[in-house]
């Protein structure tokens, strides 16, 4: 008889063979690239966007047609240590705002034709305040992060997965500080605006659940249970689920990227499929994506997760394909070519 | 009887008592911003930008319903001298190009709904070799500037200027080493991608200009005339329009910004109305943007012209439009405020 694999030893089997890029669709793009009617390169990161884009889909003419932000939204018993500037009650209230389309998400999918889809994960069940006991039990964040898998339906051809949750920023600068060392005061910032005196407790309260949880914080799976949130699970999920089906994902902020760097850590090739949308403002987010060796698109100051930045850049990335599909080549267009 | 007034005499009185910004306006979009359902600041630059379009629209509530592309083209006297990898042909077919949608800039501009004109300056008169002579006349241009001014027509409400000229990064690097001084190579790029022999025959035209025009160069308008452009003069033209009718620009790249360099050498307010749309990777466009004290919005190696810097960073002047437009407030969601 086999023995009954855990729940993490599941995930830890969808990390193994993930699919390559396509070299000759990289290729493919590269060629039709050097006819279009502009000097070699003078599009520069347009032109490395589309060759990412045909990689990672596995398609010489890659395609954008249904583009989806996907928000994960949980929320935090460690709320309860006064780490945010607004009440727990917004995580829900937020998430009517967006089925209202009030939100700044509502407004960036609107403008650059994204759909947008909310996985609500147990908002009355906050994970537990990782200051005295771990958030989540293995199932509880193995569920979720398999619940994140189902972003990716059929004709999801590009993925911006956001988040909300108040509490949040308190969790991913807690994973941060366990994944890269260092004082939690490196990791932190203000999340929504918390003042000095929030900023301390905040602090604090990750110094507490580090020096709680340490011992076990050699496992990224372990300290996703441990000291992560409901949404960081089910971003995971997404995330892993885009490179299994090809689907290229676009990286929002400080939140979401603590799930891209969960999965960097348990295999760094896990999000090669990933590309950053946005430096946050937010704590150490640049610092981050300098250890996912990921280079921004856009640097504007945001700071709201939500998908917010991720969606942004989705609206440069569209223009970047629609460049290269449709613009007209030296030859099609009687154009003189480089003398 | 009055004594003749010259043609840059009237270009300098068209550069007096310019309107300025209305900060009652700008205060209408802080009052409402401070209202939207996100923690204040977070959406960093994005708040920035409808401020700005606030007070140069002077309106409370601003508008983005006729945005242009307007792409200004001519031709150089100074590609004798081997300074570009492309024929000077080009720029008529690249025009033709732009007529039929097959330019970059086409689909930029559908993809952020942009409109797009093209003013073509006289293409089958080049400027004259300025390694020889002067490029223009004071009548040429002056004319060519008033030209330029004809980009703002009735309901235009932003403008993006861009331009087109096989040979103009050479007239655009003589202008920045006339106003700013140091030697050509430091202002000097590889335009559409010379190689290192096209480079030196592009540093060597511009070190002879200034050695043959250097007496006259401490008027702004002098160096437009002697080492400019038919394009950078329509440039600064529709620059200076657009501010005279309360309309925000967005700059383009390394030549575009030739045109706001020498209205800012003018008078240093003339484009206070101007917001630095991307950063290029041609040449010292990030040391121009420096010394005119405009931050970019988006840094994507782009060095193509055409208004595509500008027209990319519209897209995202538009969405942060949207977002203070039509997002929710704390009140109508019913979203608790910070505690």
């Amino acid at each position: 008889m086999p023995s009954k694999i855990s729940p993490f030893e599941e995930i830890r089997m969808l990390l193994a063979g993930l699919p390559a890029p396509s070299h000759e669709a990289a290729a493919a793009v590269r060629e039709r690239d050097a006819q279009l009617t502009k000097p070699p390169g003078s599009l520069g990161r347009l032109e490395e966007i589309v060759e990412f884009l045909a990689a990672w889909q596995g398609k010489g003419k890659p395609e954008i047609n249904r583009p989806l932000v996907a928000v994960f939204a949980g929320n935090h018993g460690v709320v309860a240590q006064g780490v945010s500037a607004f009440p727990p009650e917004v995580t829900r209230q937020m998430l009517e705002n967006f089925t209202n389309g009030g939100a700044a998400i509502n407004q960036l999918c609107k403008s650059f034709g994204l759909g947008l889809k909310v996985f609500e994960l147990a908002l009355e069940h906050p994970t537990r305040d990782f200051t005295v006991e771990p958030a989540m039990t293995e199932a509880e964040a193995a569920a979720t992060l398999a619940y994140g898998m189902e972003a990716i339906d059929d004709g999801v051809d590009l993925l911006a997965p956001g988040e909300m949750g108040i509490g949040n920023t308190t969790a991913a600068a807690a994973i941060y500080a366990a994944l890269y060392g260092g004082p939690a005061s490196l990791w932190t910032g203000r999340g929504t605006g918390v003042d000095d005196t929030g900023l301390a407790r905040k602090t604090a309260a990750i110094d507490a659940a580090l020096a709680l949880h340490g011992p076990h914080l050699s496992d990224p799976l372990e300290i996703l249970r441990r000291l992560g949130g409901r949404e960081i699970a089910g971003l995971m999920g997404a995330i892993l689920a885009a490179r299994r089906a090809r689907v290229p994902v676009v990286l929002d902020g400080y939140v979401a990227c603590a799930a891209a760097a969960l999965l960097h850590a348990l295999n760094e090739d896990a999000i090669a499929h990933c590309l950053a949308g946005h430096v946050s403002a937010e704590g150490a987010h640049a610092e981050v994506l300098r250890r996912l060796g990921k280079k921004p698109l856009l640097d504007l100051g945001m700071r709201l997760g939500e998908g917010s930045g991720a969606a942004l850049a989705v609206g440069v990335i569209k223009a970047a394909l629609a460049c290269h599909r449709d613009m007209a080549t030296f030859a099609s267009a009687g154009v003189s070519g480089a003398g």
